[in-house]
């Protein structure tokens, strides 16, 4: 018998910010003017991390900029109900950003944004607080948020900046999204973005944003040489490569039957930090990051999918008829 | 950027462009972040006009810019199918503008846009084929269109210059949006353009944004003197009024059972229109706008609602049970 | 544009506990096993009066039991979610319990509990933390919990005890169910405690159980006889009657469409308490406390539909065309 | 405690027969093509009678022909299921009719057959056990019948002669469907088949059908005087008349808010005869008829909202707050 | 053309009871508290086979007690409709218990019960006919049973013995819920009673509640020799085992693709009692029970997707492009 | 009965004509009596290869008759919506024709038809326009047509006449329907009809109705002795064969997750017409057949998931990680 989630007074163990968007989700397959029935939910890759971390039992902060409407209070209250300190700041001057995400085919997820212009985007450095940041273990940011504004790109910086200035972890997630900028602009910034973050996530495609190294070993070198200690290069189905230092560790993906692929990336972020956060050793560490990538994938929602603790044993056992009763 | 769907070798009976959109529906009244379930569909002030005068026998054409979208065929397929003439440009440059549509209360709709920037506001006066609106009877358009852009306002005078030039009838319905732009914007531009209507359709507050008189018949009178033949006040549940020459006649309202108040508007415009362009005498005229608005409110949708000929005398006579079978 | 709902670190302006459960909405009007399609949420008095004192800018605390499971967790969230400062306690030896709603005909909601035994009935005195009730303005209980266990009903005396040694307001609900105890066993109860209430909301029947008298005015000052100094006798869609001191205060309702009666009388509670809280005078306060309650009939949802400041204008004015963009 | 239910060995109180059909029911309100979602149920007038007998008390026997198909399962597990002696010949040349029903508008809802050719429509003579009906108190039938085919209308008389010869009381509810046959066969049938009839359901222009009188008293009498003993007028929501023997008797109808207009005939017959079966006084009976059939109309569905006897007392007694907890 | 399911007057062919419950279903993969979807129905080890073995062809009696609620006549009126002869017995002083069915990932479902205190645990040996019992051919109970309560333990070995006494064919599915009681108390309760056991079924891991034999077939012995002829080892996926007198049979696992687990045991035993009442060979009959089991998979619910003998044929052959019309 | 919707002026690409009927379509899997939820839609045949052609850039009529009722305008308003040039001709003497389709199990669609006397089923060979079909250069049937009436087979054969006559190119696909007709029967018309086809398309089943050859290439063979220049062997999830004039080409499979698989054969016709409408060379024709054949079934609906040219490239590239934003 334990109390929970109390308010953190103390300061969070990660600290996270960009822009987080009410979702429409399509019920059925198929084009999406054909659709007809949509779920209203709310997303957003850096506080599906910071969920993802809370999950796994740290204290998460996120900071993002939301409209004075329902959405707004959506994000907030989502984010607030998942135990994650949310500090959405309500810009009155813009609406809250809206994606809808639907599947053209079984096996493509097509997702389109109405961000342009949106709170979320209108983000700024003044908007951070400079002891939330420095007072954190981990700063995480995406490569989202520099292409949502020059302000916002702004933000990202700064917070780096502070961060490393304090000895605060800085962990990116490169999550290219071909929508928002060209490959020329991404890999333009993230060159120059690499050199201060300690700890890089990308795809195989998105690393090559930044070095064109095709095998999967050999890029990430290619990206250490860059600055960052922690390279992890995701996958999917193939599993997943982390350089550490001098090392390299593979390891095998966990077979499981796919629902939603959306949101696996931001888990396996929140997997590998919460095993950062906890002092794991990098062999568990990284086990843990391909478990909550792939528990991610099982059931429906980009976070409500995110696993805790006592959810990624399930990848390990089933009950013997499928059954859990 | 392409024209599709061939356009009918004859001229339409009625013309009108601006901006149509996609639309979410929440299926429970409450606050909208509550909604979870939304129908997805479509929607625009005048093609509801187009839509509703199609219904009532007339051929209608309907012009605007949608994005090279789901949305955007949603839009066009929506209005092919209804019997519109609908050319739907492709406007690869920015995506079809959305509507998000719930109940805050048993007694409350509440709509919200995301339209900034559309495809749909970015119509121009080069996207309206001169010779179509000349060889129509008549030309309808709505105050929404020139609070979208620029170029959207260029194209609703350019229309209508062309219009008044062949002695095609202007119609006018003001829709103010506060959303949109403020009173006194709105105002400043429709005591310009009014000048060059010949039918305008206002509820009470909306005649006020032009002419500052209380009692409705004398509101009536203050717009004709500045250009109108025929001037519509309508009231709601309280019926409608409307002065053509010196005449003002009232209409009773029909007593129904309200389910979804949008788009009622909308009806009595196509309502009158089509009874103008059926040479109805006044009185007829006044009555089937009135019907058509009361019969729009009676089931759900902005413009599925829209009564077709046979459907106004459901008006009149209801099955002895209320089964029809 | 502001930073709202950091997590209260002072005192809570109000600090309530009692049972919360899941609840199961049947989507359709008839007898619940031919319902089909049922919603799930969560609900309960007392974190209802919670939300609703939140949403009308106070700080709330509420405390309760919630079972190791998905439904407590739903609980937990919920609360979070919506700014109370929720000290959902896990109590693994018993499950969340159940609420099952449903319409039997157009004019009577059905509500049926799966809650014996379960982790909310098994409040303790010990559950409560003192500093936490003398720390707060208003301590507020229903006479659900006594119904609930022996445990239960310690608790509220308890607390009560406590909050009145502190000089904090004690309020008390009535929230007669019949399903937990009969009306003698409630009525010895509240005869007994009402010595230690300062606010009485009550029904007229519900006002029966303690006193016998039938004309409203002469209802309260029997029951302020035994102790309260502010008596609230509510009568639906009849309005409502206060008696502080010795002024009798009569509200006339307000005229709304029904949508979910469920509600109302927690709405009520937390209106006239936020009234309280904010200072309001008199007359101002029972009128928050009515509009609240009208509100919440409004929509759907048992504590959804509880209103903000905002809100309450809105059952002032309405949209031209009931509809607002 | 009791044991419900048990087979019936004995005869029954009540044989009726008929075609039952499969329905598709919209559940949004609007002209069908929009209707997207709908319920899948079945429904028959007579099996709706048999139904409603059921739920008051009596044992029914209800006869049809139903498709070798799932729509034939669906009625015959539906009928046993609520008590009646289903006995659903399975007539593997034919499939099971359909019904499509939906709401034009709030007030009037709108019913579709697929039935021509349909195994209920081949229903013959033969299938009907003499035993059986000589066996009963009540044969109830329908002049939906004798419109579906020869065989059909044969099956009716040969039914109604039996029950004569025996002394079981026969009851018609004229039923009119205006999609199956004019008013001038129908009439021509009923003129013919009313000497058989023992109590005799009509609305005013059904009965109309029969006898040219406008007043209901009036036509009560001119009615009777063609043979049946009880004459029953029923008015909708203006209540309803009773002739028997000389005397008549008016039932003001009950306030209810109309959920479902569809079965409403249908549970006044069966509260009346249920009244009937029960040796009630001929006040209580016409009450009961009026009670049921208002109680059919407060929630959804052809026949899941016939009343039960404790259902009855509803209508008398609401909650204090419309809930019922 | 025949006229099917009139009650049966004769013994039934198999008898069984226990409890039946409502179940709520969520619609959508993942976290119960994300659900917001349920689908109302009922389920219960014995009526599913009750339900399985009247589809098949042969009388079947349920006994259980419910409560006298809505929950209560759903479960009545699903079995009625199923051809089941239902003897539910009213329980006014203890409600329906509740499942809550979720998929927890699209590999593992997951089952909640409300069932303490329920009606369904309430039985007693007084609620069973001894001559509804001693003159059925086969008596089927679970071991879900004795964990319910005391009352409910006396229930089940009384009605073996009197199953016993009277050369009844005694068929015994272990069913071993976790929720209920220890693998210790189960083990001694069936160690205990399946010396009175003609037919026993049982998975690998409630095999060795019994005895501790790790491979199948040395199960079936070992189990065997504690009395049972029939000894039946499911293995899901893998296929089947079954061991009568000295001879062990294998049946190979139908490959299919599974929508819903939930039932599977059930059909298997279902369809071997059938096979067992119809006189099939054993080889045949051991077919039937791995089909239906394989059948019960393919489709949702726990008991709609129990075969008929014509579905059984489904699983040999497919239409050519998988769409029979 | 009247033809709406005035022509367009210009010849179309491809004529075709047939039954189109109202879809109800199950959203559970399972028998269709517990399906409960059904979405409406529309489908037939020849509608869908209209539709198919249109989306891959060519013009396409379709010729059919509907009732005059709201499903007769959903089958008009879908098609046109489609581009396609629907020509649904009101016949009031007949309603529009129902399917009803759903998921017997995971693997087994299962489609019933209410279309017996309806509207589509009375097709005359007057209903053609005689220059409409000269003026084309591909007329496509299908042998459901001559299976409907004879009036509609007489069409079937004026309209191959009239298309020989004037070097219009004729497609058959056969679509075998045991609902309608006896393989013999089927037979008998096929090998007369087969004489007057330019294109054939058959399943292996179905060209055995002509010709008694089980391997793939020689019953192509076969079939192509008996008039058609090009025959279509499609054989599923195993690819298909072409023999045109000497030429015989295997195209593989695309491997794709099957959604639903109807429509799919309507689709594989679409491709190849589109292909021979557009001058491809044979191999790419053949591709472009299997292609749309194979993204059809990777989404929901009988015609919504029929690939426009830009979708055929999904089959070829799919997004990293399974998401397009």
């Amino acid at each position: 018998m334990t109390t929970p989630t109390t308010p953190p007074a103390a300061a969070p163990d990660l600290v996270t910010f960009g822009e987080s968007m009410a979702l429409f989700t399509a019920r059925r397959t198929g084009p999406l003017r054909f659709a007809r029935d949509f779920d209203l939910g709310m997303g957003g890759a850096e506080s599906n991390v910071a969920i993802g971390v809370s999950r796994l039992g740290h204290c998460a902060t996120w900071v993002g900029r939301v409209g004075a409407d329902e959405f707004g209070d959506l994000i907030r209250s989502t984010l607030l109900g998942e135990g994650v300190d949310a500090r959405a700041i309500t810009d009155s001057a813009a609406p809250t950003g809206l994606m809808i995400k639907g599947r053209r085919t079984a096996d493509l997820v097509d997702v389109r944004y109405y961000r342009a212009g949106s709170a979320g985007s209108r983000l700024t450095p003044g908007d951070l607080d400079p002891g939330l940041i420095t007072g954190a273990r981990v700063l995480h940011v995406s490569a989202i948020t520099p292409a949502l504004s020059a302000s916002a790109r702004d933000a990202v910086r700064h917070a780096m900046t502070l961060a490393r200035s304090a000895g605060v972890l800085v962990s990116l997630d490169v999550n290219y999204r071909a929508a928002l900028w060209s490959p020329a602009e991404a890999g333009a910034w993230l060159r120059e973005a690499v050199a201060d973050v300690d700890a890089l996530f990308v795809t195989g495609p998105e690393g090559r944003l930044i070095a064109d190294v095709e095998e999967p070993a050999g890029l990430a070198r290619a990206l250490a040489a860059l600055g960052p200690r922690h390279v992890l290069v995701k996958a999917g189905s193939e599993g997943a490569l982390e350089l550490s230092g001098d090392v390299v560790r593979h390891a095998e993906p966990y077979r499981v039957t796919e629902v939603d692929p959306v949101g696996a990336g931001d888990a396996f972020a929140a997997g590998w930090l919460a095993g950062w956060l906890s002092g794991s050793d990098p062999d568990e560490r990284l086990r843990t990051a391909c478990a909550a990538g792939a528990f991610a994938v099982t059931s429906q929602g980009d976070w409500e999918s995110l696993p805790r603790t006592a959810d990624l044993r399930l990848l390990q056992r089933r009950a013997p008829d499928g059954v859990d009763r």
